[in-house]
């Protein structure tokens, strides 16, 4: 197996007949999907999605692939194909879109539905190619072909692309229901006959390649589900994906069942849920649906709420009805339904919603206490018939973070694929697939690029670094005011200091030593502003360190008049 | 059951035959347990810890209780009992007895050993009052009974305590393991003894009153460590709580029997480690632990390295193991092996060590992946037993977040004891005992005490909420030094940003902004500095709101000359 080279360097010119794979994101991390294929200069993208940020990552909204690889290239990209419409999948479209509207956007029927009620919030309209399951299309030199796959949005798909260099098959995100409610089954027929005529790189989903066994399936959770609905003695709410239409229809089936209405609320769960009842994916019989706001002086045992927040996230109205913050004031005898995945990083979250809840006296139903999730990636036991059904030649796990590659790449060598067969790569890894062979020729620039606000890329990982020592020792500013002239201070020093936590009253202690490095350092009679800022520097910091152990930023101010 | 009052005031005065039972911490969050019994104007504490702080408490090392409600009367204290040596049990001592040094500190002989060792950093020389299980001990007008229990931990113990308020039976923290490899139980005959006596009131660990069942025992984790170990082509890096002295001694009994020579790392692993081996809890033959500077050169397959870390600690040895910024290189056919629980809110730190170590090559078990942990607290199942067998007339949970005392208490309404008779309270709330009832009667002060380097109590929630705005934002500072005469501008504004993520050349763009609301400002002839600066803030806020959309910390300063 191939291993991390942190010594990688440019690739070489991409030779004739062979194609190339660079992976801008997903490798190394779950979130912001996007792999590059090359041949004779043509691209075609798969997934253009988004990541979202680690606490080390303070005040950042959203990650985003760096395009810097393809900035130059907009105009040879063929299309992007979107295997579904999850925000890891398709969140960063709109700001690649930025860079060329025109590029044709390729996908499903409910896919392309959903990337363009996003890209209409974002004053962008698509160009879009409606693909279907057992579908092929060409663009440009790339032959792709579409696979059904079963995931936790409908409508998924898995895209096989030929072209002279070999046929690569790329899983999107799938898991292998064998009855989901919608009879979409991912179509390992499709991967036998793959495998019959030769699969050249087998690029899957490993997000769950630790996971022993098979995931229950989805139609599992519907009378555990039903049982909370029809048990609970006054309020449902129900927290979930704003993208797990099944999901929301089987709260929406046993709401309607036990006689109750149902709200949504939350703004991508009422723009998701309308579009997906527009097509035809999500079914509710009339006037079970109401509104949010008319449903709050209802009778509780009438009502079920479907809302994001699942994840824990502040603003969100899970939140802040656990922080007793919103119009809904959850009480002893109400039911709270944690209906989704607890995504890693988000526990400390979630876990505080939790406690807030239950402070108020709400039963909070989760998947550690009850069986009300089940996953949407296929787990080791699962993985094991794709390999062996396409009986890959080369294999490269993806969608992954290191651990979860590791474990896919042991599942493939256990099949047959030989160790050196097998492409374990990071964002930003170069592979060229040529002769039938695999293999890391180089690797590119894959950093993260962060959106803030309005902005996207300003806040760079030295901003966050300040950041980060910002938000765990505060700072202090110095200003000191010199004559140009003597280089005398004429006003000041005056110091300021927040979230230091330092007594104001023992920082005026530090003011004398200032002046008096000062006085030594006029002495010279030479004024140097960058030698006055560093002696500011060093004697507060000095100070600081030796009297509380800490380091804070040090901010020193050198006006001149 | 009682809920939450927020409006909870100060508590009446002690009735007498009354016992007042105050928790300083522990309760609505696990960890800084301590709980202050009061009767007739004396005082007993049982537990003296600390919690660690969440992301939101950033720069924060640790969190003590508020001694406030007690720091008037220091004198009245008879005794601090330390259940055992566990961190959020023992951890705040220290602070305390800077308080007042002599306070007599009751434990077992193990408990009191490793508080010694860590007093002794502090320089401070504990009273120790050392007890057994079984022993009967008073303590002014407090009766106490200690009672074996068995805990991940050594020689921890329960509590009775008797005054003529009635019997309070306090658990400490305890599991059931029904075949411990040191033979200590949890002494249920005791608690037998002490139901038919009559529990007035039960005061039982919360932490797994969620979890359904049984845990099962620590002697089935030695088997699964043993084979890890047999089984390892190169280093094996345990990684384990510098406390759980039994798993350590599995893990030495399974390097010896295959040949491996054992190196400890890390400070508080080697103290422990220490007193454990001096007073006999850990037994090793002479020659199977090695320094681990002379192991670094050792040949891979003939080591097992025993290190702290297991929490995703940044500075510990296993974190820099995973980053590569440590002497030991973890590389292809290492086994890390994480035996021990993962902290709520540590998982993302854990997660990038996973990772990091994965990408080396290293194979890591955890207790994700195999059984090799298990907890130190009863489940479900368990404490029932204990709640069977002392029917207490009341129960208090302790030792657990809201969810889990609403789940212990969910318990205890099952197993017969009347809603009315069991309090859920949060810390600060006052508990009184009288005539055979618990009941809420008010609330005192039980806020967050910070220590941050050498300081305690110096950063405040305000610092910290400081430190939020300035980790998700940081700030932008405007100097404005003006002629106290005139009121005009003598030099800048100057700006500085930091963690902003704003580009400096764009920042430039508010300064005549800045001027021209100043001029503005003059034309009144009065020099009012706060007036200068809300214009400054105003001014800047503004513009930063309406061009990036974001909120940094602005501060103006403005200087007179």
């Amino acid at each position: 197996m191939s291993h991390p080279h942190p010594e990688l360097g440019p690739p070489p010119e991409l030779s004739d007949g062979a194609l190339r794979i660079v992976a801008l994101g997903g490798l190394g991390e779950i979130g912001r999907n996007m792999a590059v294929f090359e041949y004779e200069h043509r691209l075609l993208i798969v997934d253009c999605g988004v990541l979202f940020p680690e606490p080390d990552q303070p005040g950042v909204d959203l990650i985003l692939p760096d395009f810097e690889y393809i900035r130059d290239r907009l105009d040879d990209i063929e299309a992007v194909v979107l295997t579904h419409a999850h925000e890891d999948h398709i969140g960063a479209v709109p700001y690649l879109l930025r860079e060329r509207r025109d590029i044709p956007i390729v996908g499903s029927r409910l896919t392309l539905a959903l990337i363009e009620a996003k890209l209409t919030e974002h004053r962008i309209q698509p160009v879009k190619v409606e693909v279907v399951e057992g579908e092929r299309r060409r663009f440009g030199p790339f032959e792709t072909e579409f696979l059904a796959v079963n995931h936790s949005i409908p409508d998924a798909l898995a895209v096989a692309i030929r072209t002279p260099a070999g046929i690569v098959l790329h899983t999107g995100d799938f898991r292998m229901d064998q009855l989901p409610s919608d009879g979409r089954l991912t179509d390992l027929g499709g991967f036998a006959r793959l495998g019959a005529e030769g699969v050249d790189l087998l690029m899957s989903d490993s997000t769950n390649a630790e996971v022993p066994g098979f995931v229950t399936s989805e139609r599992e959770i519907a009378p555990v589900i039903d049982e909370v609905i029809r048990t609970a003695e006054k309020r449902v709410i129900v927290a979930s994906f704003a993208s797990h239409i099944h999901r929301v229809q089987q709260v929406i089936d046993s709401a309607e069942k036990h006689g109750r209405k149902v709200a949504l609320v939350g703004r991508s769960m009422i723009r998701n849920m309308g579009v997906a009842r527009d097509l035809g994916y999500l079914r509710v019989s009339p006037g079970v649906i109401v509104d949010s706001k008319e449903i709050e002086g209802w009778p509780a045992e009438d009502v079920v709420l479907i809302c994001t927040g699942s994840q824990g996230e502040p603003m969100a109205a899970l939140s802040r009805m656990a922080n007793r913050d919103h119009p809904i004031r959850v009480a002893e005898g109400d039911t709270v339904l944690l209906a989704s995945s607890l995504v890693p990083g988000n526990e400390t979250a979630v876990n505080k919603v939790i406690n807030g809840l239950s402070r108020w006296g709400a039963r909070v139903v989760h998947k550690g206490n009850a069986k009300v999730h089940v996953s949407g990636h296929a787990a080791a036991g699962e993985l094991l018939y794709v390999l062996n059904l396409t009986r890959p030649s080369n294999f490269m796990p993806v969608h992954g973070e290191w651990r979860h590659l590791r474990a896919h790449a042991k599942l493939a060598a256990l099949t047959g694929v030989p160790d050196d067969h097998i492409v374990i790569a990071e964002d930003g890894v170069v592979v060229d697939l040529v002769d039938g062979r695999a293999r890391i020729v180089g690797a590119v620039p894959a950093g993260y690029v962060y959106v803030d606000g309005t902005s996207v890329g300003d806040v760079t990982d030295f901003a966050l670094k300040d950041r980060r020592i910002l938000g765990d020792e505060g700072f202090i500013s110095i200003v000191v005011v010199v004559d140009t002239g003597t280089g005398k201070l004429t006003a000041g020093p005056e110091i300021h200091a927040r979230g230091s936590g330092i007594d104001p009253d023992r920082l005026v202690e530090v003011l004398p030593q200032i002046e008096r490095a000062l006085q030594e350092h006029a002495a010279d009679g030479v004024v140097d502003i960058q030698q006055i800022r560093r002696v500011v520097r060093r004697t507060v910091g000095r100070w600081v360190s030796d009297t509380y152990r800490r380091r804070p930023m040090i901010i020193p101010v050198v006006i001149e008049v």
